[in-house]
């Protein structure tokens, strides 16, 4: 498969190209790095990466993140970043995305354990990941020429243990190679709409 | 208590303010009509409203819609007045509106049954809603002086059925006492960081 991974420099990018890259062509996407440049919050950019690509069988996106702070001083302009990369940025990979997907082809987008259990101070990026699963429950009935897209829920991952542990006390670390597995479920497997849940 | 209503002179709105302004002071707050103007898609608006009641015992906000229609043809900028809205309005509500509700005070979001079950054209829509309702899981841990937050989740209200029950084929009418019911639950009872459905 041509696979388009956006984020494939980030923790859990970097993981799930390692797991597909020995049976597929990766690509990988980056505002700043990779193969290919993209800029998820610009439907533009989002349109000519696929334009470069012509076709792709599995866009993956990794990337995207969204404000953690008190919430009693957070306000809705923490929250526009949020909004723009990791919600509408995913959106609108799959809604201009799908015209370049082929037939068959899959989207995997990723959302995470906050839209169900928030970590103190992550009601924004609670709020991100669970518009990011319900976009995925919509999309996954309308998209056509048999093409299916999921989300990865992952927690928090192995690898990000050290630099963001201290931000989610009590949460188990998930193994980096449950997290790949997911993806390849998403892209390798037959599943549609699905939210996978990677919590622990 | 004295109430905040957001979206009263709506569908649910009348039902709900109808159910509650028998033993509560109600005041209806509307775009353009009620007993006092918000809207909600502007931070200020919010402010000055919040600031002209002074406080409120209980928010309620049955206010804001979503976008239908063909999933081929969505674009970002069908889901901007959505996120604006009933996304953002609602999350601003509660932002802004926590200083001004009283201690043991209660918010009250609606979301609906899209997030968990989108219908045919209704992917903008299931989007918003997983983020009403992740954000009020959020919040729900967040909010201090014993205040409460929680999301009525209905599916197609009986009142509505003539309206749009060509949107949702398949789906069952709430009878309008259930959904009032699920508001109640919220304002009078002790519930806390609850998704309320009222699918049938």
């Amino acid at each position: 498969m041509k696979i388009v991974l956006i984020g494939g420099h980030g923790t859990i990018g970097k993981t799930v190209a390692a797991a597909l890259s020995s049976r597929h062509e990766v690509i990988i996407a980056g505002r700043n790095s990779g193969d290919i440049q993209v800029d998820i919050t610009s439907e533009t950019s989002i349109e000519d990466m696929f334009k470069a690509l012509k076709s792709v069988d599995a866009c993956i996106c990794t990337a995207g993140t969204g404000y953690y702070g008190d919430f009693g001083t957070m306000r809705g302009q923490h929250m526009t970043a949020g909004i723009q990369g990791k919600l509408m940025g995913q959106v609108n990979l799959v809604l201009i995305g799908k015209d370049y997907l082929t037939e068959g082809g899959s989207f995997t987008l990723t959302s995470g354990v906050a839209a169900e259990q928030p970590a103190k101070n992550g009601t924004c990026v609670a709020m991100i990941n669970g518009a990011v699963n319900s976009f995925v429950l919509g999309a996954s009935q309308e998209l056509k020429r048999d093409q299916r897209i999921n989300a990865v829920s992952p927690g928090l991952v192995e690898d990000s243990g050290v630099r963001y542990g201290a931000l989610f006390p009590g949460y188990n670390l998930v193994p980096m190679h449950k997290v790949a597995n997911a993806y390849l479920l998403s892209v390798e497997g037959a599943v549609n709409g699905r939210i996978i849940k990677v919590y622990e």
